[in-house]
């Protein structure tokens, strides 16, 4: 089975856990078996491994989130990025150019396409199998997966099929609608668009060379930025009239709200946290390292990272876009290809963070124009590279850098150092890169 | 008029803000008319002062406390430090040999003893001066405030007088009762009792030389830690027959719990917070330099500091100290004579902390056994000492110590540095104090 995975942009519903540059998908949130935790995204992976060991991946996704899925789904699996982030029909367009001309893929061959973050459990798989084998049968261009409206949401566009069978033709789509006009919906026998379907990978090549010409993958690359901004839905399903729709009547969740996402954790507490037995309905997820006590709450949850502190009433946290908005968004935690950081603190002239190297990795060899650095090892041992002088690095060590010395560090083991960055501007944007020497 | 402060011990029902090293009464969260926040004692010294601007203030504490009371009360303040904790009768007695061995007072000359925090207005302190000319008129050996009961709480012990003059004969004292018994007792003209008095100095002196033999402040400083534990209500006011009440109708908040304090803020956010407009009744104070969010909560109080995350329904919030007992209690931010510092961060065989100098101090010349430091100067000047090697430092230097190594650092201007520590135990007690060469 191919299967497009597509892995959408940040959000901030899901703040303070999910910012400009993590995406909620990334969240290390689910219980795993063994005791630990994985995200959305290692969720799916696994489920589908389990469903099709054979099954060949390719996750569609923006340039800024490569670092994040590497680091969660390891090296070797397939990424489209796109280079800046268009509507859903491009990106889905790219990933298939990809499987044609980058993993080389007949254009005969079938391809399910399916959001990275769905709540679902084994049989959801099996139906994206069923899906795959349907579009091979070529009944029709385009197989829908129609999700069992589990009550009248106004969060889904609706497929009214022609009638009740289990594959069926489309009879016509339904944008987002009012509650009532979902109940109607309902009755006519709607299901949900989760924006999951199968077909021919040449197909979904021929309907992005309709809009666009391009010869091959890299060709599509460079040219990705002229694109505008379509969505699948617009572009192709809601035209295409050799269409159908298979039911899926089995659990399927958007965890798009804390809402939504606490409804499908099966511990209360996530990190260091304690509640009284006057609590009901309440959820913490922490990810710092100091303890939350929650006290006589009702039907709240509690996320505190080390971007912010959520404390929310869970129906009314859906709201939180304009309010998250409002505040002061510094970047305080990111993934790297390397690793990841933590800003420790902010103070006139000065900020510290924390860096953690996976072993093995570097930084880019940098400088900085209008700050110095100094770096003082914690754990793991390396090398560092200091305008061309190489030395090695141990637990204690300290590397002093002045504005403009080209500078990077190299983890033999897994690295930690504390870097205490000291300049009148302090900025993301001050950082040039060169050639390893 | 002379005033003795007693300001109490640590207490954990303010958590995250009060621990076990820094007491409620020096949390800054009460709006000052310059724009800035000053603290329960900030508050009663600066009231004090107001309605006596000759008024010779002592404070009777602990060790532990003298640090943040120079910080916050100036270096000038008197204080009466007892050198371990005992109960209220032992502080007085301690404070009252201060008064008249260490500041010459007369022991004929009255004193007002009250506790640090209340949270009252002016006309509490027009009272106390009242309390100290009726003990100068020398008609009873002691008159006590008795402050008109609110309602009928189960907090506080309750005075009833002889009959309802303003100042009048004590009938009976009361221990904290049900409500029920509350009720019956302000029925009775009853009133509560907040521990403020007013007597002769001698008096106090007297009494505490029936419980121990000593000649005078030093010598009962030295046999301090063989004293019993015992409260001065059971010692001598439960016993006294020439005692007097005097009624305090005025406004009398002991602010010891998030429901009561909360009462008392002018605003309802300290720091950084934000809340949505279904929020009613709520309270954030927000130690951390991380916004808060609060949505659709109803009396909810929420405190983020290093030590933790309080978010919890106001009237529950008087039920934490257990909970709080039972977490992780590292002091992870501490006010010292010379300054202060907080932890950022903490991983096996390292931490890392911030360090802030006053101006003009310096900490302990000092060495630690079983780790390295490294001192990363963020902001300011000063020098520093290293095994008697005396430096300027300033902000960028980065200075090394081994473990075994001695060291001091002198704040010239405010100074800021960040340390890490290196070591497999890190541990506060790893300190060697040496005198300055």
């Amino acid at each position: 089975m191919n299967i497009i995975l597509l892995s959408g942009g940040s959000g901030k519903r899901l703040w303070p856990l999910s910012n400009d540059v993590r995406s909620k998908q990334f969240i290390k949130i689910f219980r795993t078996k063994d005791g630990g935790y994985e995200s959305m995204v290692q969720r799916v992976y696994r489920q589908i491994r389990e469903a099709d060991a054979e099954a060949n991946i390719t996750v569609a996704t923006g340039k800024s989130q490569i670092s994040a899925i590497h680091n969660q789904l390891g090296e070797k699996v397939a990424i489209s990025a796109e280079p800046c982030r268009k509507d859903t029909f491009w990106a889905m367009a790219l990933a298939a150019a990809h499987l044609k001309d980058i993993q080389g893929i007949s254009p005969q061959e079938s391809v399910v396409v399916c959001p990275v973050d769905p709540y679902v459990e084994k049989d959801y798989f099996m139906a994206l199998k069923d899906l795959v084998s349907q579009a091979e049968r070529g009944e029709a261009n385009l197989v829908l997966l129609g999700i069992g409206a589990a009550y009248p949401s106004e969060k889904y566009g609706y497929i009214i099929p022609a009638d009740d069978g289990d594959i069926t033709a489309v009879k016509t789509f339904q944008e987002k609608p009012t509650a009532e006009k979902a109940r109607e919906y309902i009755a006519q026998g709607g299901l949900w668009n989760g924006g999951v379907f199968a077909c021919k990978l040449g197909y979904l090549l021929k309907k992005a060379q309709e809009q666009t010409d391009f010869t091959d993958y890299q060709d599509l690359y460079e040219k990705y930025d002229t694109l505008t901004n379509i969505s699948f839905d617009y572009a192709v399903a809601e035209k295409e009239t050799s269409i159908q729709v298979m039911r899926f009547p089995g659990q399927w969740k958007d965890l798009g709200t804390w809402n939504t996402l606490t409804e499908a954790m099966e511990e209360a507490v996530v990190g260091q946290g304690v509640m009284d037995e006057a609590c009901r309905g309440v959820h913490i997820v922490n990810e710092m390292d100091v303890p939350i006590l929650a006290m006589g709450l009702k039907n709240v949850v509690i996320s505190a990272s080390p971007e912010g502190i959520l404390v929310a009433d869970k129906g009314q946290s859906s709201y939180m876009k304009p309010f998250v908005d409002s505040m002061d968004n510094r970047i305080r935690f990111a993934e790297k290809s390397w690793g990841s950081y933590r800003v420790l603190d902010v103070e006139k002239g000065s900020m510290t963070i924390r860096v953690t190297l996976h072993a093995g990795h570097s930084m880019n060899y940098h400088a900085h124009k209008y700050r110095d650095e100094v770096w003082t090892v914690i754990s793991g041992s390396g090398r560092t590279v200091v305008d061309g002088m190489e030395q090695k690095v141990e637990r204690g060590d300290v590397i002093t850098m002045s504005a403009g010395c080209r500078h990077t560090v190299i983890a033999e083991t897994e690295l930690k150092l504390i870097e205490v960055q000291i300049g009148e501007e302090i900025s993301v944007e001050d950082k040039v890169k060169y050639d390893f020497c």
